[in-house]
């Protein structure tokens, strides 16, 4: 085993780029590894800063700062993907960063990342690159209405997005959009969302021949309300011809990518699809920790933020099997200040709050997860 | 519902006196539920400093220092026996202390532990006070040898005891325990060690009628090696009518020393009691989570840390029931270096480091829980 694969002991300080929810978790699965924890983070009082041994309160292109964070950890990983790639690539040249600058470069560009999967063979809607109405206009030509005009970047939660159902609204979409660039998307009549929460381990990535290469959880089936997240249900009903195309896909884009580290990767589910064509496409890829595998959490020995930990400290990954049936419920904005009558109602359900101070609509501040003892049905992974 | 009653609402904090695994695990599960921690402790760079929102280092008798800490927090829950009961003392006369003074004078103390028992008829070894050697060989000739000899205070993991097999060994057993006070303790030749993780709620507790009351976690079957807990096995092979005694004492006790949190009871089991006998003897008690209670983190959606934290704040408890069968083993000492060929020999392994930076021997540096689906074995809670 060569030097850098040397996994990263017990007391060793892992830098996170990022101080939100999932930071927090993955603050929290660290320590449970005894491993230590510096934040990276532009918000103050961040939810992850909380649990975290250190903090770093700086710009994301503060070169001081980011060099005194990358000579105080052994690794860096990332838990949201609008990290400025030149940011990973600065860190790059000191400390491993895992996942690396490359796939977040593909994760955060939604057209490079429509191409990323068109250049793997991996089905995704009809897709153009948008940077005026007259591009618009030649897109909606080639890809017909309804489609959904996106940016290209810093969009997340349905935000960045503009349906456009007839011709009227192309003149107006590229202003609602502040003329950013942008990419134009097929509309998919999707009959359901589902995820796959893949994990690739460190000695995989690095070509040698120890296990593991990359491990799957079970699917999720994920259903969205105003463009966020509500519901993550395991198992799925989708059969299991899907389940393998789908981690197919993941594990194809895991290799591509050579990436270490969790991944999410949602996929809409196409019951009616016509013969010979893909029964699911890709809808995007988050290089992190993701909310549709926020169950793991309870109902698995080893969750995803512990997985991703162990993966980009270089330690044998976890199993990612599952001990209980589960739902996962985000509690979005106001929501959370019912978590007393929820618990009262619900006193078995695990309740995880993200210590976010303001409560503001459509910010996710927690999510419970409901245990069901384990099922026959057939599940995904 | 009265005003000190009122749940503690996430985004407030917890103080916890002292900063060891106990107190790190507490946070964590704080953490979960969006409670803050503030860690108070004399020891530098302590284990649960690293996860917790704020940190005091003083000496427990600094009374500046402690009304500062008492002022920063809502409640003050305590992660060992041995904080001198004057400390939370000083600390009720500003802020709830959960569980309070009088539990923590009860158990660390051994001869105010062994009478608070006998007062309410729960059945303990036969003891007697030891101050010198002429009250050890009075104590002798009424509980005969062999026996035990302990100190009343500050004994834990097997420090501060001399057995007794024969009249020899008095003469040189006080200067042993440095003259300190004693209790002499008869030996129990038990065949096997459990213990009882009980949690009693807040309400219960302040005479109110809403649930819950207390609930108890499956007993499990302990094996200590050299004074140290090394193994906890769930679910254990006691028969339901010892556990049900065993939890109705550990209800007793919770009800007398109207107690509020996670108790840890720990009980001699007698296979061979003569007719008429109890089946079992309280060992002693611990008032605080409990090393034997670990495997409730990864076997059970609500554990032992979690409850404590919802019954010190005033919330609803969760569950007790466990989904798995589970074996804990703590690693001792220099055990805890194998951790790498642990994972890589069980995977399926959950294992949790303290972040302690130096392995001394005898010292618990962590623990791993390996669960099995759940056998239809009878178990006990």
């Amino acid at each position: 085993m060569g030097t850098t694969l040397t996994p990263l002991p017990p007391g060793q300080t892992i830098g996170i780029l990022g101080g939100g929810q999932l930071g927090r978790m993955l603050a929290m699965a660290a320590a449970k590894l005894g491993l230590k924890v510096h934040i990276y983070t532009d918000e103050e009082n961040s939810p992850a800063a909380e649990v975290a041994d250190r903090t770093t309160l700086a710009r994301y292109d503060d070169e001081a700062a980011l060099t005194r964070f990358a000579q105080d950890v052994s690794v860096v990983t990332y838990e949201f993907e609008n990290v400025p790639v030149a940011t990973a690539q600065f860190l790059e040249r000191v400390v491993p960063v895992r996942p690396g600058s490359s796939a977040l470069a593909v994760a955060q560009d939604r057209l490079r990342e429509k191409q990323f999967m068109r250049d793997n063979a991996i089905p995704v809607a009809p897709f153009a690159a948008v940077n005026d109405t007259a591009s618009l206009q030649a897109a909606v030509a080639e890809i017909g209405l309804p489609a959904i005009l996106k940016t290209r970047v810093l969009g997340y939660d349905g935000k960045g997005q503009v349906r456009l159902r007839d011709d009227q609204a192309i003149a107006t979409a590229c202003d609602a959009l502040a003329n950013a660039p942008a990419i134009l998307e097929g509309f998919i009549p999707f009959t359901s969302e589902f995820s796959v929460i893949a994990v690739r381990g460190l000695s995989a990535a690095a070509g040698t021949d120890s296990a593991p290469v990359a491990a799957f959880y079970d699917c999720p089936q994920n259903s969205h309300e105003n463009g966020v997240l509500r519901r993550s249900v395991v198992p799925a009903p989708i059969d299991a011809e899907t389940v393998a195309e789908a981690c197919r896909i993941a594990a194809l884009i895991l290799e591509k990518l050579d990436y270490v580290g969790v991944l999410g990767v949602e996929f809409f589910h196409l019951a009616n699809h016509a013969q010979g064509h893909p029964s699911l496409l890709v809808n995007e890829i988050a290089p992190r920790v993701h909310n549709s595998g926020h169950w793991t959490m309870d109902a698995c020995t080893t969750g995803q933020f512990e997985n991703h930990i162990r993966a980009v400290a270089g330690w044998p990954l976890g199993p990612t099997t599952r001990h209980s049936d589960v739902e996962m419920e985000n509690l979005i904005g106001s929501e959370i200040h019912a978590w007393h009558a929820l618990l009262t109602a619900e006193p078995g359900a695990s309740l995880h709050v993200y210590g976010k101070a303001e409560a503001r609509p459509g910010r996710k501040m927690g999510h419970i997860n409901r245990l069901r003892p384990r099922s026959e049905a057939k599940s995904g992974g």
